[in-house]
């Protein structure tokens, strides 16, 4: 055992300088610090190319042997997105957003529960990073799962699929989203 | 409705060139298409400041209600390492990897068992992203849960961690590693 804690003088370099550890600043560290929530949008629609970009990035999440479980329901039209926006609390987002994508998981490729739904966590935050590279905002919202059935209903969806999230997305109408969050050593339990 | 499926004609651009989209190649989809699982690492040891800014990397995801609910074991140990070693059938990569993050929720900050396996996932992928900016190579590890109580044993941790995976991570032997993903057209089902 070396120590317990994060030492007291440790300083997260991923929020400050990081010469010691990274020749150059990484823009991959940088955009995973800087991706922000973006929940407001303008009119700018998003072409289907930059969401099959988005997904694409999704699908190269990991996932337990290989088995690739997550699926995709793409929504642009301002109808079907009226219905869904009244299937959640954050109505106003589905509603302002000019682009939702569903995610899925087809439960006749999935292996396990548990690490299902992390591997659709993981491909979810892959689109959330492919969307803010590609110059566009995103939001995860999960709350819209206590309606999940009307949600497949809505789409029109086949039974096997179970809804993880839906992903808003849209140019953002501003950037100055900010986020906290503990200091790193509330979240290191153990070092051994 | 506009269309059903992907167009047959479309390319994915992250795979190719991309100037339709991107005005310059994005590091950030370059690095989630080329991060590969790591399973074989020299004997270079990984320093605390490089394990911590992992982490630090992880708790940037986003989590439900930002509950962030993660909590992290790091075990470089030799000896530990051995005995969690015998907790999966991949004892192999635990005893080779120099460093090993255990990936855990905290149950007195959960707020909805999906959702915050999927903000795990969510962490895990920041996590690999980013071992892998940092010049590492890192590969989740699933098949331990099902020895899960075992490891919290090892660990000397509380009842209240859940055990989500282990990171093994170290300075990779090779980088030749080639992964699959289906056509995109087959991941989406829907397009309205």
């Amino acid at each position: 055992m070396k120590f317990q804690g994060v030492p007291n003088n440790y300083t997260p370099i991923i929020l400050t300088a990081r010469p010691a550890l990274i020749p150059m600043p990484s823009p991959i560290l940088e955009a995973i610090e800087q991706r922000r929530s973006i929940r407001n949008f303008t009119e700018q629609t998003v072409d289907s190319n930059t969401l099959y970009e988005i997904i694409q990035a999704g699908v190269w999440a990991p996932s337990g042997l290989n088995n690739q479980p997550w699926r995709f329901a793409i929504v642009t039209d301002a109808a079907i997105r009226a219905r869904l926006a009244e299937q959640t609390t954050y109505g106003h987002i589905v509603l302002g957003a000019p682009a939702l994508i569903g995610v899925y998981l087809d439960r006749q490729a999935m292996y396990d529960d548990l690490k299902d739904a992390q591997s659709a966590g993981a491909c979810i935050q892959n689109m959330l990073l492919a969307a803010e590279a590609l110059g566009l905002g995103a939001v995860w919202l999960g709350q819209i799962l206590k309606n999940r059935e009307k949600v497949g209903e809505i789409l029109g969806l086949a039974a096997n699929l179970e809804l993880m999230a839906i992903i808003a997305i849209g140019h953002p109408s501003r950037r100055d989203q900010q986020s906290q969050r503990k200091p790193l050593a509330e979240f290191i339990v153990k070092e051994l």
